[in-house]
This record gives structure tokens, C-alpha cells and sequence, in this order.
């Protein structure tokens, strides 16, 4: 059991009831809940997995997560159980993977509805600029190590592309025609208070996800005016740090629809107020995929996109791209399937 | 693990990282987080266990907490653990064994810091008035139903006892006629948490203005008993400052009432609580006018203020001139309309 | 445009769903949702605006808000817009104005429901009583600042004469002597929300402990000034469940003292508003026990309570009673214990 001896188990729990706060209108969870909960666990185990050892205590920050899929809806009135495990650790990073089920008490009824890799960053109580060295698990067949490994460099490689993608921005207030990107488009604005924050004083990157997802899901309502739900969410990558004070902006616009879903850029803008000279900076920036369901939760057919300019085109084909890789990767995971 | 099999294992664990808005300015988390936290678990696992059977679904209401004891205090960033457990089931109710661990996921220092005792009654969710049959456990020793039965009949009693005690009232339960002043004339307390303030340490002006509205709303709803909205805020002064960890008592009365409007003066005093040379002070006032309204949000006739002495009588004429200027100036802003 | 540049242009877009905790049954959002959102918007971009210069950091503290009329109500599920932007500064403050718009993301209404007018003062983050200068904004055309100027002079006025009004003081403003009972007695009012009730509709027994905790603290505070934590707390018992909408009042009262402890009687009653003919009831009654802790965390002697009349006489004795009963059950415990 996680809760006795955490070293030689090292996994963690979390479980809640899901409340109409949770919750859209119809009742289904928000993604952000989720993703925020998971991040919460992640957290939770990082932080711990990172103090074994001598020297300086730290705090686990959180550096990216993996492409999550949501595969079923969950409903105010379930429990949401969130349990993460740490599956692999380099010299300075952690990953953390975290399954997500939810239960419904009244009926019985369990279903896995996420599975989610986040990487995690010790950094050092007493300077905060410092990354202290994880302490190595302990791996019960070789192969898993050099999975985790490989698992690590295509991460890697992955953050140092993205860094460059940063310079865009996104502009708001709309009088548009319906169905263009200028329509949908959405910001708000968030002062990060003292609970937003780890022991550091730093955000937690679930709550930066969780304001991400509330924007991704206003664009998503404003396109298409019904019922929308987070499908999956792509890797996400925290270039830089948000201290408590700041002013962030969560910027949301639409880049692409299929024939049923409808994919969201979300930019994070960093705004540190006080320390005037610093100036604004792009702290996050993420892909979410929304889909609109009927009554039954089923899926909706989702009206195109219209474009305007080159820019937009650009970013279609791209999304185009995102999609199609996304779609043959889930055909060849099923297929490798017993 | 009970995530798996909840019916063999009928137990659950919760856990959160403790947040500053969870504890009071020294860092000492508040009783009532953990409180709250337990009772959560019991009310899982109780709604889970009672729901494993044929028949009406249902919601496990918590009828009784044993006595529970706080053995050492929890901090800001520390990791409440809280697992609970069904220890004895009578026909109509559920006993759940709780205990919560606090874990420094710095240091590593765990403790136990409570352990409760908490009785549950099914209650059907097609009719709250009925109360369904509890399926019954496996105990691993017939020794354990046996004291399992004893806890059930000593709290029995003791739940009997009370219900004598119950006649006591303290001071504020208004016994006074409907339509007064006194009737509908609310207050509440407010402890001043780190999430209301700004960098500074002190409130931001929109906590208290939200306190104050609730306040308002709470006066015109006894007052008319019907749904009410704010219609307009008079303007507020904000004399003073009001420091993190400050006690604000927020109180309300009917000053006056039209044929569909009615006038709440609020006020907002401010208790230093530690500093107590610094003595209690008013820190904000204000005027807020409420409309009632019907099912399609139309306004209803609202049932006029009974005045008792020469002060009420005179707040009424204040309020009623304060009143008459606004609908001059209303009117006058739309004749100056083109 | 706000995201770009802010200080060529000073104005800012708050928004955000409004949420079932947001609103009443009816869901209706409370004015006071709508005005902490104002002012959360004014207190950005005042904070922002007087940090564009150099010398001492500083918060925009708010002082004043102008008469703020509720034109339409507003809805759960709808996405409310705030918009603050600086329309004239003083040597020492600054004037905001709010427009607040709600947009029905379903069917795209759009409505402006608010608008608002907001005075700051820059207070220095090094010494909070220093307020500091504030950096003059550019007007478009010269008559704007004449007309700011004759704004900022008529609210100066009025700022001065309510400050005479404030003598006045509604009943619980508590004028007692220290160390009695009336002195610490207190309570607070707490409207049900979605998000404290179970799938039923009742409220979760771990939000009234919450509350009850909440109370007792600051019964406990006001007696003894100190770093106050719950050490106990006696059996509670659940007689009558209480529904969403209801408004409940927590009243604390101190019943006993010993050398380090304090009891602390709890009532909650329950009002169900809407539903007049039903009144108000009884819900839970329980004893907190709390301890005073210095800055080590140890227990502090505790002021001895000051009795007036035979009923606070009989209480304390009832509580010492209770008080050396559990202290013979705690011995009796550790004896029993190997």
C-alpha cells in the first residue's frame, strides 16, 4: 500500500467526488479538472521520489506532459481516481505515468478514462534556480529502463522543437462572421494567487492546464454552440517558470476541424505586473482537441472551419498533419493489440 | 488494492497537498479541512458499499461523528492522507473508520493525526425519505461484530440524548413578525484568508463586495421569500484597509422598500483578532437595491417593510429620497438619450 | 490592443463561464460574482499602469466605486466579459471603468449588463502606508480630462461626508467585556451551493463540520488572541439534513475554560428561505474543543473565562464535567496500551 512505505512502492492515489463546479452545464467534467488532478498526483510523487536522498530538499516542477487522451466522459456525482507511478528517472528528470478511472458509486460501474506522462524537474528549495539530481529507481526488468530511456531522448528532442514555435500571438474581441478563427477566438486573464502555487512560490502546472482547458472548451462552444467535451490534449511543454503576482493570459484560438472534431492552440503570456522591466513572456503553449456530443454523448458532426489568409491555411495543414499522424498512430496501436 | 475490488476490500484512501487557503497565517491547517476531508471518504465508501446490492440506488447521509481527536497539526504543503474504512453494519446504518496521516514530501516525517469514527444511513435516491436495507459485511473475526454492535448501541443512546438537548437557542434566531426589520436583518463572519488578499496582505476590494452581496441577497430573501437579484449598488467607500487573518463580521437590514424594490444597508466591520490593541473598526458601507422576480424574470410586487420606532422610520425617508434621486436621474439620462 | 502593448493602450478582458456556484437555485449569478470580477479587472490594470515608471513597486488598493446598476441578469453558462480600461488619473489615483458583457456562447446573445466605475490608489509594496505617485495616461482629446477632473472632484466629496455617517453600528458589533462569553460569541451565515450537496440535493456533513470549525476558530481567537488549533471534537450527530438554497446560521459560543483548553458550543440552523411556511429548525449542535499554540507549537495557558449569570455558571460545569471525563478516558487509554 502507497500509504506505509512509499520508497519501495513508489505510486500514489488520488480520489474525488466530481462537483457541479467540475462540471459543464450537461454535467460532463471538464478536462481541466482532470488534467489538474493529475498533475496534483504527479506533484505529490515527484516531490516525494526527489527528497530520498541527502542534501538539498526540492520541489517537483513540472517540465512537459505526454499527448492525453480522454476516452470516456466522466459525470458530476463519480469518483475520479487518479494514481500515478514513477516509471523512469535521468539525471535531472522524473516520469511520472498516471492512470485515470472513474467510478460510479451508484451503479458500480468503472471505466479507464486517461492515461497521462508527465516529466518532472527537482528544483531546489533553497535556489530555486538549481536542479538537484534525482536519486535512480530501481527497475524489475532491464528493458524497462531502456524503454523509459528511449521514451526520454524522443522527449527531449521534442521540447527543443517547440521552444522555436513561441514567437506567435493571438489577438481577441470579435465581430466576425461565424465558423472563422476571428470568431471563436478567446483570452482571459488570471492573477495567480497564494493556492495556485507550489511551496516555491511557482505555479503548478495543473492549474496553468486547467485554465487552458476552460479557454480550449469556450473557443470550442463558441464554433460550433453545443455540447463540447476535451478529447486529448498534445504534449505540452513549460519553457519557463510563473511566479505568484503574475498576470497570465490564456489565449485560444481554433486551427483546424475534421469532420468531428475541432483542434485549439492555447497560448500561456506571462505578465510579472510588478517587476515592470522583466516584460510579458510565452510561458506555455498546447494543442487540444474538442469534440461536440448530442444528448447521448454521442459524437456531432462539426461545421468547418472557414479560412482567411495564409496564415490560417498554414496553421490548417498543420493541424491537417497533427491529425492524420494522431489518427494512423491510434490505428497501429489497435492493431498491435492481441 | 481497493481501487481493483471494492466489494473484497471495502476501503478507500484520499489525499490533496495542504494549500494556504486550507490553514491559518501561521501555517497550521484548519480542523475543518480535515473534517471535511474524512467525512468525503466516509461518504464514498458508504454510498459505494450500499449501492452493491439489487434494488433502489442510493446516498449514504451522515447521521453521527464519534468523538475525534487532533493529535498533532498539519501544515501548508504537507499531504493529508485520509483512509477510510467500513468497520460494522447494522440494518439501516454504516460505521466507516477513518485515519489521517500527514506526510512532509520534503522531509519524508509521517504521522498519524486523527482517527474518526462516522455513522452513515442510506438514503434512496427515488424517495430522500426513505431509508434503504444496508447489505451486511464479512467480519474476519465474529469477535469484531460483536464489538461492532456495541459501538452501534452506545451511540444509539447517546443520539437520543441529544435530540433532549436540542430546545437551547443562542441569540440570533430572529423570533421576530415578518416584514420587519429585525426579521430579515442577517450577518456573517468571515476569516480573512490568503487567497482573498493582494500582494500586500491586504483584501481586495471585490472579496468584500461579494460577501456583501450574499449578505444583501440572504436580507431580501427573508424578506420576500422569493428569487431576488442585485439591481444596483450604491456607491462604496473603502475607508480602511483589512488585513490577511482579520475577522470581517458583514451585517445587513432593510432600510426601505418601493412597490418592486428594496433597500439593504450594509456594513462591513473589521477584528484584528491577535492585534487586539487595535480594536474592531467599520471598514465599509454600503447601499444595495434588490428586485424580486417571477419564473420569466419579471419583476413582482414586493411586500412592504414594517417600521417600529423613530429610527427605523427615519432610515426609511433616507432611503426613500435616495431612492426617488435615482429614478429622477434615470429618467433624466434617458431623455438626454437622442 | 490590451495583449500587445499595454501601456500605449491601458484597457484589459477579463471573462470567464459562469459556474453553478457562481448563481442562485435559479441560476441567476449573484451581483457579487459580477463585482469581483470588476474589481479583480480594475485591480490589474491599476497595479500595471502605476508600475510604468521607475522607483517604488506598488498595488492599486481600491477605494471608491461609483453607483453600479445591474441592467440584466445573467446566467449559468454564460460567458461573462469584463472590460477595464483607464479613463483618468490624479496626482494620487486612478479611475477605471468596467463594461460588463454577458455572451450566450449557445445561441451568441450578447448583452452589456454592467457598468462600472472604479477609483485606485497606489500603495508601495516597501511601506503599505506610503501611497505613491501615479504616472499620468495620454488623453485623445483635451475636454476628457476636464471631464475626469470634474469626476474626480464630485467623488472626493462624497468620499468625505459618508465618512461622517459611519458612527452608526447595527447590533452585533459586540461591546462586551473581555473573557466573557458574550464577549467571543460568534456566527456566521452561509447560503447552500450546488457544490456542498451531495447527488440528493443535501448538504455534505463535511461542508457543516467546515463551517462549525470555521466558527469555533474564531470564537477561540477572539478569547484568547493566540495561534489557535482544534485539539477535539465531541460527538456530533446529523438529526434534520438541510437542502440546497437553504441559508444556515453557525453561532459559536465559549462554555468552558481550563488551564489549556477552551470548549466551544456550536449550533447550526437551518432557514429554507423560499419555502417560508417550513422555518426555520435545529440542524446539528457539537463541543469544540482548541488549544492555544505558541510559535514552537506548544500549548499556551489560556485566559480563564469570565462567567455572568446561572446559565453560563451550569455550562461550565457541564463542560468541565465533560472535560474530566475525557482526560480519565485518555488515561484510562494509555494505561490499557501495552
Amino acid at each position: 500500500m502507497s500509504l506505509l512505505n512509499s520508497q519501495a512502492s513508489p505510486s500514489i492515489q488520488i480520489c474525488r467526488i466530481m462537483r457541479p463546479d467540475d462540471a459543464n452545464i450537461v454535467g460532463n467534467v471538464h478536462g481541466g479538472t482532470i488534467l489538474k488532478m493529475i498533475e496534483e498526483a504527479g506533484c505529490i510523487i515527484g516531490t516525494r521520489h526527489c527528497n530520498t536522498q541527502k542534501g538539498d530538499r526540492c520541489v517537483a516542477a513540472l517540465a512537459r506532459v505526454e499527448r492525453t487522451d480522454f476516452l470516456y466522459p466522466m459525470f458530476i456525482g463519480e469518483v475520479a481516481h487518479v494514481s500515478a507511478e514513477i516509471t523512469y528517472t535521468s539525471k535531472h528528470s522524473v516520469e511520472v505515468q498516471v492512470t485515470v478511472l472513474s467510478e460510479n458509486i451508484v451503479t458500480g460501474a468503472k471505466k479507464v478514462t486517461n492515461k497521462a506522462t508527465l516529466w518532472y524537474v527537482p528544483l531546489s528549495l533553497q535556489n530555486v534556480d538549481k536542479t538537484i539530481e534525482v536519486p535512480p529507481i530501481e527497475y524489475s526488468r532491464p528493458e524497462q529502463e531502456d524503454l523509459g530511456k528511449k521514451r526520454y531522448e524522443a522527449q527531449k528532442l521534442e521540447r527543443l522543437e517547440t521552444k522555436e514555435r513561441n514567437g506567435d500571438v493571438i489577438t481577441h474581441v470579435s465581430l466576425s462572421e461565424p465558423y472563422t478563427v476571428a470568431f471563436s477566438q478567446s483570452s482571459l486573464i488570471h492573477l495567480i494567487g497564494p493556492s495556485d502555487c507550489t511551496l516555491l512560490g511557482f505555479v503548478h502546472g495543473g492549474v496553468t492546464m486547467k485554465l487552458m482547458d476552460e479557454v480550449a472548451g469556450i473557443v470550442a462552444a463558441r464554433h460550433c454552440k453545443t455540447n463540447i467535451v476535451t478529447a486529448s490534449v498534445d504534449a505540452i511543454n513549460f519553457h519557463r517558470k510563473i511566479k505568484k503576482g503574475c498576470v497570465i493570459t490564456v489565449s485560444g484560438r481554433m486551427t483546424f476541424t475534421s469532420n468531428k472534431s475541432m483542434e485549439i492552440e492555447v497560448f500561456v503570456d506571462a505578465d510579472p505586473l510588478v517587476e515592470a522591466d522583466k516584460g510579458k513572456y510565452r510561458a506555455v503553449t498546447a494543442f487540444f482537441t474538442y469534440i461536440s456530443l448530442d444528448k447521448d454523448n454521442k459524437p456531432l458532426p462539426v461545421p468547418p472551419l472557414k479560412l482567411n489568409g495564409e496564415e490560417e491555411q498554414k496553421r490548417f495543414e498543420e493541424g491537417k498533419a497533427r491529425y492524420l499522424q494522431n489518427k494512423a498512430k491510434r490505428l497501429a496501436d489497435k492493431e498491435r493489440q492481441p
